[in-house]
């Protein structure tokens, strides 16, 4: 099935926000045997939005817009397509008071211009939004069908996984399997040259790597017949990444941890220098935290590391506050005051400035204790601040999975 | 001058890569006045290529293409630019000594299918690549023009700064002049109802608002001879927004609060529950910010605010965690142990889970002590888990900045 993407919006065409939506909407489109044939990006303007209406039914019969569904003047997706269709917009009363109420869960009145929100097609379908106050919204006339989806990533995604995936596989049929591999610990160059025979081993297989500053994703694709190629693909893949597999696109490595945690009864504090509280608000993240994170120290000055931790003012002296015998210092003096089962220690120069020739910027230790052992690691992270402070944190997350399960 | 963008390749299609390279050329031409009205990704095929280009020209009579322009059989870019302008394609000596040489210096022997790429527009212009074995090219014919650029952005990147832009600065002379706000504190709606009048009383200026989960831009730009006008908006504009504008796009909140301690001279600590290390992590994330953000604590468990900030167990068990009490002490028990000037305890729900009738999701207290003073305010957040998470974070910030200024 061919589709075609048309992204509304002077953000998206001046460069102020990136196209993401429309590469998520492919690959997700492509997983499942769909295609996307054709990517187009025009303004908030009624006329162009109907030109590009036009433009993309020359390639797709089915046309996803993005964008354009919020309160204000400029958001004229529906008027666009309703002019395309020849359709009536009406009001919807039930939509309308879906609207008021989000407004009053949060409190506040509903301002008068999101009323606009409740105009929908006449002859369509509403697409329920559960983040949000704009409806997604349907449209099937003269063998054309349209799906009208909001802008914003944490509404546009549910909405694509819970109505347009479906919608797309029940007419594909059920052609195509796909599944998804996280790798952490391991780049993308790195990954491919370990697995490089598989590609010619599997020739029947789509494998594709995906990789963001933090884990590498392959996602391998094929059609429902080759499914035991797939399967024997995988036990091999699996041997292959056995140390840096964990989870898929779908899980969070602080999930595992925690998880993990729960598991095995665990609980666990962290002192963080570079990171500076990264580390535990990623794991404040996971829902449900609570019962095995109990309490993380943010010593960013060497003070604190002394008074909060323990950590010896001559070893922070003689080796300086980014070492082994600090980031030890850390995790064991942690351990002590918290009294958890696990401790981590982090430190590190996350730059642009503090670093020299032997310890440069990027330089970092990792130090796990668990009940009485202690694992302290170094890493040289790159990129800029952001990035290294990241990557320090996912290492130390991937650091944690590791030790607490062969413990 | 408005300029069209046509990306060209299935890996963009299918949303393997993200179109960042559209967005970065749209952000740089806006910046110096040009315009980007129209963006497109077809793929990897001569006729398609053709069509596109016929499209693009509808919008605009200056064409970027992106990608297309390497050694394989995949890369047509050249061959459907000739066609779309009935232009020759002819081989040239130099840039194939210059493709050999590259190859050269990095010690490898050049594949028979780099020669491709030694082929360039009869009447047309090489755009020097120096990061690359592809040049790119450039093609004025009938009134219309065309710069080919290769997709990698390490390489097209220099190549916008070095020849696109000052093409384009040429010709649009100094025409555009745009100013951007950054509001903190009000979201897009609310916003609007405020300036909505501003509108009508401006109607030469562009006025646009890009929100965010924490933050609403507004970009207002105009051409250079309406200076006195766009003058005038501005100062409407603060009068209406004195409470929320901080700063403009290039600015970040926790920047602008790192600022200020630096300016006063004053130290701060955060204790944060629901947030759990953002707020720290965030200021951290500001170069320097060591001058003046000494520590931070994650009391997650009840029993680690009572042993580090030595919030009262009764005040606990009958207040609850979350609440104004618990905030304030929070705050004040910071501020004992870590001896800092500012110190700031935020305490919330931040679900999905823990909400109640009298105390919904979303609840948060945050509670900032400066010298003797402390001052709690409370808000309900709403979104998932992370957005509740992230908004509290940056009210936090909102309220540090306001209470360091004032004081």
């Amino acid at each position: 099935m061919n589709i075609a993407i048309l992204a509304i919006g002077n953000e998206v065409l001046c460069g102020k926000i990136t196209n993401t939506n429309s590469a998520f909407i492919a690959r997700e489109i492509e997983k499942i045997g769909g295609q996307v044939v054709y990517q187009q990006v025009v303004c908030d303007d009624e006329a162009q939005i109907v030109k590009g209406l036009k433009q993309a039914y020359t390639y797709a019969d089915h046309v996803i817009t993005i964008g354009g569904l919020g309160p204000t003047v400029d958001d004229l997706s529906r008027h666009g397509v309703a002019q395309y269709f020849e359709e009536a917009l009406v009001f919807d009363e039930e939509i309308y008071k879906g609207i008021k109420a989000y407004f009053d869960k949060i409190l506040r009145s509903m301002p008068a211009n999101n009323k606009r929100q409740a105009y929908i097609f006449e002859t369509g379908t509403v697409i329920p939004n559960p983040n949000g106050t704009a409806p997604g919204l349907a449209l099937h006339k003269n063998k054309q069908t349209v799906f009208l989806l909001p802008g914003p990533p944490n509404e546009l995604e549910p909405m694509v996984y819970d109505y347009i995936l479906p919608y797309i596989q029940e007419r594909v049929g059920d052609g195509q399997i796909s599944r998804s591999y996280r790798l952490y610990g391991i780049g993308e160059s790195f990954a491919e040259a370990r697995i490089i025979g598989l590609y010619d081993q599997y020739p029947r297989l789509n494998i594709a790597p995906y990789c963001s500053v933090t884990y590498t994703d392959y996602v391998v694709s094929t059609c429902q017949s080759n499914e035991e190629e797939l399967n024997a693909f995988e036990k091999d893949f699996l041997v292959l990444m056995k140390d840096y597999h964990i989870g898929n696109q779908l899980t969070q490595l602080s999930e595992e941890v925690i998880a993990l945690l729960k598991e095995k009864k665990l609980t666990l504090s962290t002192a963080e220098s570079c990171t500076g509280g990264l580390l535990a608000s990623e794991l404040v993240n996971v829902a449900g935290a609570s019962e095995v994170f109990l309490e993380g120290f943010v010593t960013y000055s060497n003070e604190a590391k002394t008074k909060r931790l323990g950590v010896d003012t001559k070893l922070l002296a003689e080796d300086g506050a980014v070492s082994e015998a600090v980031a030890k210092a850390m995790s064991e003096g942690l351990k002590l005051t918290t009294g958890t089962d696990v401790a981590i220690g982090i430190t590190g120069i996350a730059g642009p400035d503090g670093g020299t020739e032997t310890k440069p910027v990027g330089l970092t230790y990792i130090s796990v204790t668990i009940k009485n052992e202690t694992f302290v690691k170094h890493y040289i992270f790159y990129g800029n601040r952001e990035k290294i402070r990241q990557r320090a944190m996912t290492q130390a997350l991937f650091l944690l999975y590791h030790n607490i399960k062969t413990f």
